[in-house]
């Protein structure tokens, strides 16, 4: 195996693991004869085109401290590639870096999109026939890549939410007083972070109903479940993705509905609901939006994520010593049963720009989740991840 | 001692402690040979009024989870009693079901308002010559009660913001694109919450700015600051108090600014906030409200505050049964640099309806706050609680 250093950039949105593969991609690297530095992209592709670039080799004290540190450490970055059969420039500048650094290892680092990225430089570094080992390392909150039976990050989203939502339940139940409580999870195309809230409803009773972008969202069936739920119950918890849309395909609640100003409304779809149920059906309502908290919440991250994301990183330089490339690290869970998985690869050209939606069989109605999908998701979210805490008793995050 | 039942009472907003205290209560009153059955009003004085109770002594096995579960177990309510001078009907009927029920101790957990409640019902049944000791047990996130060094579920409350700010700040800085974060946190009239906050400016560099309801707003300073870090770090993050109000007392973004359609608009200060900075400076703004999570958050409970909160209730059994009547049990810090603490005996009524602000030695300026605050709020954060697990690896909350 050809011999020089390694470069690892993250990209697209953070999560609470990312940098757990990180983690991974260090230690098995530092093991490693062939390799010999480890870089790190600053904003990923930013970072390689100004030649911005972190060695872990000369601040390895911030190291351990990653696999419970969230946000992207490295800094991420939206940058798209172009094609390179229209515009090379970018391209031959990635190039001449690569060879400037002896750059053999190129892991990237992020979801669908990060994966097309990962993808085009692969392709090009062939076709220019520099020696380089491209791998994708998966991560991504909202679980849907394809060909993969879920991403790290998704199951620490998944418990922090699911935990969150059963905590809001209990405080929401506290008041005689009727209210509608319409709490907004992200997920702009899937419903897989949403749907896991139906552990809250198999815990608690609550959510009453769980609305997922794979199903058309139809307002006035909306309005009268909740008006049924509200007559006898009074209290009606209800959990919808930022992405839910009607059957035309527009989002609801989009933002491109203007104020009187003129002005762009902010606020999500959430907020947006909860002011339909209280001026058409005059119900006193709260929305609550998740908001970042739910892909950043290091704090309680599911050990099985964190673990399962640093053996990923562990695994893309593994195939990578082996000869591979072309290839993103897959997890695939043999049993679910007995929870066992195995480390895959998948073809970057397979998984870029591609979306894997949320099952049929996990979808019970358009506003409710199937208990098979307890099985599903109860095995990602198990542990709890140990963090370090100073000698505030406040925790010792990684700083760059 | 007169030989007796306990009834026990929950009022106003929830937190992630007032179980503990209720915990604490039962686990000292079932101790004792003075007080036979201990009875939980549900939703506090309407459960006296309409007789629901809950009985302790045939539901032992919620007990044990009770000091991780967040939300008030026995429901609360909001509910103003009236002088007894202008009109007495409820305070007969308490009366009288005190003692249908031989109700000799009554403890009532809440807030200011609470305390209120409370001290109108120990006045009433001395005049009645009822013989029965009332104590009161403080709880609020807002930390805004008279004459003690700071109530339980403080502690709790700040530990998750501080925590939680600190998650979003390293997520906030992950891109190169500019933007202004600001972070709304629960305090209509404090601004004790939205202080500790300042632990992530130690910790990480930011929050920028922070803004409490003690200091008057002025929104032209407030764009001037945004503006000048926006120029020099391109990301600002700005935590802000729910109850901000300028130097008139009108509440900043106050929810009778009605919309175009002469509805009341949802969402509050920090989406107001937002929403200026992105149409006046043309900024990328978010907004993030914390909303419910921040009184809720069990799964990550500070150990001191867990532990006062049970104290508080211990002592407020143990005061009772040495015949005192009549006050609050408060929470009075003897030293903060080898923290110690002691259980003080507050009389009702120098608690009831008054509010204490944040000290100005707290308060660096209109937009920031002192390092001093940090000796004083670190004690209470300290210590990750312990929660309980059920087979599926969710926290096995107590349910009524």
């Amino acid at each position: 195996m050809i011999k020089g250093n390694l470069l690892y950039g993250q990209s697209g949105g953070p999560t609470a693991v990312i940098n757990a593969s990180l983690y991974g991609v260090i230690k098995e690297a530092m093991n490693s004869n062939e390799i010999d530095k480890v870089y790190g992209a600053i904003h990923g592709i930013d970072g390689i085109l100004n030649e911005k670039f972190y060695d872990f080799n000369s601040n390895q004290e911030e190291i351990e401290k990653l696999p419970y540190t969230p946000g992207a450490f490295l800094g991420s970055v939206r940058h798209r590639l172009k094609d390179y059969e229209k515009d090379e420039s970018e391209y031959i500048k990635i190039l001449e870096v690569f060879k400037k650094y002896n750059i053999r290892y190129f892991f990237y680092n992020g979801g669908n999109d990060s994966m097309d990225t990962c993808n085009k430089i692969s392709k090009y570094l062939s076709l220019k026939n520099y020696e380089c080992k491209v791998i994708g390392i998966p991560k991504t909150i909202d679980n849907d890549l394809p060909l993969v039976s879920h991403t790290p990050g998704y199951g620490s989203a998944a418990k922090y939410l699911i935990n969150t939502i059963m905590e809001l339940v209990l405080d929401t139940n506290v008041y005689k007083k009727g209210r509608v409580t319409i709490v907004e999870v992200m997920g702009r195309d899937t419903g897989w972070l949403t749907a896991s809230s139906v552990v809250a409803k198999a815990k608690l009773g609550k959510p009453h109903l769980i609305y997922v972008p794979e199903r058309a969202f139809n307002m006035d069936v909306f309005l009268k479940n909740i008006n049924d739920i509200y007559q006898k119950e009074h209290k009606v918890f209800v959990v919808v993705s930022e992405g839910i849309r009607d059957k035309n395909g527009k989002e609801v609640g989009a933002s491109d509905d203007l104020d009187a100003f003129g002005h762009v409304q902010m606020g999500g779809v959430a907020n947006y609901l909860a002011n339909i149920v209280k001026n058409k059906l005059g119900i006193s309502t709260r929305s609550i939006e998740i908001n970042l908290l739910q892909r950043c919440a290091g704090h309680y991250a599911s050990k099985t994520d964190v673990n399962e994301a640093i053996e990923v990183g562990r695994h893309a330089v593994s195939f990578a010593l082996a000869g591979e490339s072309d290839i993103m690290v897959g997890i695939n869970v043999k049993s679910y049963q007995n929870y066992e998985v195995e480390y895959i690869k998948v073809p970057l050209g397979d998984v870029a720009n591609k979306i894997k939606y949320l099952d049929d069989k996990y979808i019970a109605s358009d506003s409710m989740i199937s208990s098979e999908f307890l099985s599903y998701v109860l095995p990602l979210i198990k542990g709890e991840n140990e963090v370090k805490y100073d000698e505030d008793g406040v925790i010792d995050f990684a700083k760059r």
